[in-house]
């Protein structure tokens, strides 16, 4: 996450003065890429930042907000199950900036069309975090922290709970030697067909059919496998009933 | 499936005869864009046909072979749980055209690059039922009937249940009124990021970062929802025994 949004803003042409991290290498190789400060050290980080932007595990936000309570400017969290609440004891101007998006490490993705979802702690640090977000995104929604944490929720059957589906087909194809490539034409159009249908629209197959012969075979195939016997059983209990 | 295939069997150049359909109105209507007999009669079915596709509900597909057993040809079916055998006792020449893809009535999918698993019931009748598939896909695959009916199972996951996951998260945000649109992005790049990496590499979230306190979280808002609460708990921890 703090590599995504700090390589966002330093080229919407924002100066990032600092980079903070428990790794004093990982800070250093990343504010190379913008000619500034990689440090470990809390007393290096400047005092005076326009904003500071947490990018960090959700466990060690308060810990960080509480070392550098004297760093003042607009303090942020990048954070989608965590309330805008946890800098009110120690900051007066805060908010949130979360952009909802899947990020890995390695691979670049761009921001621009990304929701960042916005809360601040005034309707002027709020105006201040929507211009923050909108040189990097033309998607900006104030959010407050309670629908956040559904929309995070929704994001994690969305992405998270989509993509292990793909995986455990993935790994079914795997475990008989047939090449996992076969399911990149089916995919494709899996998540075309998402632009253009709501997901019920969209759906097809033996459970939202209620082929019940084609679900025992599944079944008899996953007999050996009793944890995905049972996810299938579930989910396809689930899809069943959406039917009409 | 009759609808996408006779489709493109058209338009690749072969003629399309006859359909037949339970329904007379669904048979006229399929059989009008090709200028050909639409019917509900099976003695105006063509006895010499080069190939008859069954494209129907699996349950169904013995009881059409069973009455058309006098129509030589060679004889295909287009499912996935199917074993190629079904046709042994009433046809000598006889195979299976399963395009493995998801496809809906109402929205047009070029199957050019979509998988055709093809098995025949001799090497002559394969080479023929692989020239039918060559003339509409590039991508053809000669599969075994258990195979096919492992990567039917797999595509099921690829694509039946990670398209139910995006209807769940789409529910839990027109639940309380939030627009369903702010997940596109996130799809967009779940499903583009599947391209490069394999769907183990491509995970994130809180159950693959081991994060419990966002799990309770979650858990708490989905309280009211027993189902998808149990199925949020027990997805999280197929996800969870990925990790390293």
């Amino acid at each position: 996450m703090a590599t995504h949004i700090s390589r966002h803003l330093h080229f919407a042409g924002h100066t990032i003065s600092c980079i903070y991290s428990r790794s004093r290498e990982s800070a250093v190789k990343l504010a190379s890429e913008f000619g500034s400060i990689g440090t470990n050290i809390s007393a290096e980080v400047p005092k005076n930042a326009d904003y500071y932007i947490i990018a960090i595990p959700d466990d060690m936000i308060e810990d960080v907000i509480l070392k550098f309570k004297d760093c003042e400017g607009i303090w942020l969290h990048t954070a989608g199950a965590i309330s805008v609440e946890v800098f009110k004891e120690y900051q007066s101007r805060y908010g949130v900036f979360y952009p909802l998006q899947t990020l890995n490490s390695d691979r670049s993705v761009l921001l621009e069309d990304t929701p960042i979802l916005v809360e601040g702690s005034s309707p002027g640090v709020l105006e201040s975090i929507h211009l923050l977000a909108a040189s990097i995104s033309q998607n900006i929604h104030e959010i407050d922290s309670s629908s956040r944490l559904t929309i995070h929720l929704s994001a994690v059957f969305a992405n998270n709970f989509s993509n292990h589906m793909v995986h455990l087909a993935q790994k079914l194809l795997e475990d008989q030697g047939i090449d996992g490539k076969l399911l990149i034409p089916i995919l494709k159009e899996t998540f075309s067909k998402l632009e253009e249908f709501n997901a019920i629209d969209a759906q097809t197959g033996p459970a939202f059919r209620g082929d019940q012969k084609t679900l025992q075979k599944h079944l008899e195939l996953l007999k050996d496998k009793p944890e995905l016997k049972n996810l299938y059983t579930f989910i396809s209990r689930s899809i069943d009933s959406t039917r009409d």
